[in-house]
């Protein structure tokens, strides 16, 4: 037993909605502080360590808006073991099942901070593998589900001759019978290895490896041994620390993008988190170097303002977690682009996925066209 | 290349409160077939095979509410692989992003659904355990974090000895350095055994396992080791996945009791979940045996409608799932178990943490008084 902490605590801000009164709202934050490390009630604890180390401690308060409360909370990083899936539970296990609690940002401490590696690559490690420094990248997905692995091969081949940088499964491709995993893996690793190789170009595959627990990180060693160029994950289908696990693998060490399946309701506005903080930095945190999401003005209902949230905390100072890429998607097309372009400027990853196998019947020039206006 | 099915489909029922009319409702529901299948456009989907096969179908469709639509939509079995996370994706992957999407109920079909084990144990397995099979269970947790491995070893002592069915670790107790998880779990194993040896008692102590992804399956070992009587994990934490992993792994077979950390956002009323699907029928096809929840009336938020639901869906008709036990919490005391004892009659676990370490000074004592009143 060692009843001792080093001081070094993090903070999360919370935004509370649901109560009417300042003083309930203070009261809210104070119970923030009990259910999210004791879950006891208070008065029954008479160990001082307890109380002064690690219930929570709201470092500030104040009413932002009309009720609607800011409090600045801080852990003792000692409750959270160095653990990411015990640093998501303090931050918001419990306070989950209540209503009106929003996490808009999250700080480490600088010690601390360091005993998560976060993104390997980031936006300087992906443009280096691409050699693409000045320019936004493009990216597309094969798809459709049913189509066979061949299909998906050549699918891979076109896209990649004609310049996409970056080629993902659709997260909707997992090992179907119609195009299974290992399959599908290798004949599109070795078409898009064959496009590079006649381009001369540098196009990444990254098959798609949401998978049962137990598959993941065999089908990540699967991939790369296959000659892929990262993995897609969607950490609200494994958990976030699967994710984290393979972007921290030496062994490994390949490009993360992350997907947002299932994670809606993490993000529906007065509950959750603010888009920056999840799809920002948690991501950072669990080690995405490229972050897909719903772009503003497509087929999902993320708002420009959510996006630049994104944008931000993809990119904002957050302890030694370097700069990620965001990579909007959803319902891109040629004619958003010169939006996009004022709106997202060079780091930034635009994946299109219907829009660019609708504008004509020629994929390959497809891709051409959209890497000559994006670039 | 298999382009087959076998015919096989599953349904998922969707309320759609996001549309104002019916038409508008409607295409919503198409919106689904497409996006959480071949997420392309489909107009440019020739091959009437994916078009026939794998395109979501609308199975039944009506208005069930001013503005509230009830969607039935199947989708070909072999578009999930036999997997979980595909199954979760499948369902609620991309529309987790849009609005106004709520699941209600799940409908497997009878040959796929054996591809799936669901609980190992359910109701009658952990009565057999603890050879109680006419009443309510009782239970407490080990807590509050930052005691020593002997304090919460003291602890479980007193509440085996006080005759609780089960003991678990608070959800919050991890690999903290106050009372590291293997040091923990050992001494925790080692006293509730000691005093069941005392009293002929069967209790069960189930350390929570929610821990970093390559350290969930060892810590679980580990507690079998000792002789924990189960685990305890947060699936919203881990991924549902490494819970259906424990309970479908025959070496492993010991009882797992699932923590709602983290889940909330999927409870919110008019998107996710309803608090029958994910609680119920969702936890039962991951495997729990028990589900941890917050009791209505409590400190959190859940009605009592909305506990009733989640009882009915832990013992309703669902393939060959056996009935799981609900375990509410969060606020449960002495004064409230007549109320309970009538809404959850018999198959049902309580448990109170503060409640029971409020009531008086002698822990052991407070225990025998819960299982006098409840028994």
């Amino acid at each position: 037993m060692t009843k001792s902490v080093s001081g070094e605590r993090f903070t999360v801000t919370y935004i509370l909605s649901g109560e009417k009164t300042d003083a309930l709202a203070a009261a809210a934050a104070e119970d923030i502080c009990i259910e999210q490390t004791v879950e006891f009630p208070p008065e029954l604890i008479k160990d001082n360590f307890i109380r002064e180390n690690i219930f929570g401690r709201i470092e500030s308060f104040s009413e932002i808006e009309d009720k609607k409360f800011r409090a600045d909370i801080s852990f003792a990083v000692e409750t959270l073991a160095s653990e990411l899936t015990q640093f998501m539970n303090v931050m918001f296990g419990n306070i989950s099942l209540k209503p009106g609690i929003l996490i808009s940002d999250i700080t480490l401490p600088p010690q601390f901070s360091m005993q998560f590696k976060g993104p390997r690559f980031g936006v300087e490690g992906v443009r280096n593998i691409l050699d693409a420094h000045n320019r936004p990248l493009i990216a597309s997905a094969v798809k459709p589900m049913g189509m066979s692995a061949a299909e998906f091969a050549d699918l891979a081949y076109k896209l990649a001759y004609g310049g996409m940088d970056i080629i993902k499964d659709d997260h909707g491709l997992s090992n179907q019978k119609f195009s299974p995993y290992k399959e599908r893996v290798k004949v599109c690793c070795d078409a898009v290895n064959e496009a590079n190789a006649k381009t001369g170009g540098k196009t990444l595959y990254l098959p798609n490896i949401t998978a049962p627990f137990n598959e993941i990180v065999e089908r990540a060693y699967f991939a790369k041994e296959c000659g892929a160029g990262g993995v897609l994950i969607a950490p609200a289908l494994t958990g976030f620390d699967a994710m984290k696990y393979l972007a921290d693998d030496n062994n490994f060490a390949l490009p993360v993008m992350s997907h947002p399946a299932f994670i809606g309701p993490y993000l529906s506005g007065g509950f959750g988190f603010t888009h920056g903080a999840l799809l920002g930095k948690m991501m950072r945190l669990a080690g995405a170097d490229i972050v897909v999401y719903p772009n503003f003005g497509g087929r999902f209902s993320f708002s420009k303002d959510e996006c630049r949230d994104i944008i931000n905390s993809c990119k904002c100072g957050f302890s030694h977690f370097t700069s990620i890429f965001p990579c909007p998607g959803g319902g891109m097309n040629f004619s958003n682009i010169p939006e996009m372009k004022s709106f997202y400027g060079n780091d930034v990853i635009y994946l299109m996925g219907g829009g660019l196998f609708k504008r004509s019947d020629d994929l390959t020039a497809n891709c051409r066209e959209l890497r000559e206006i994006v670039i």
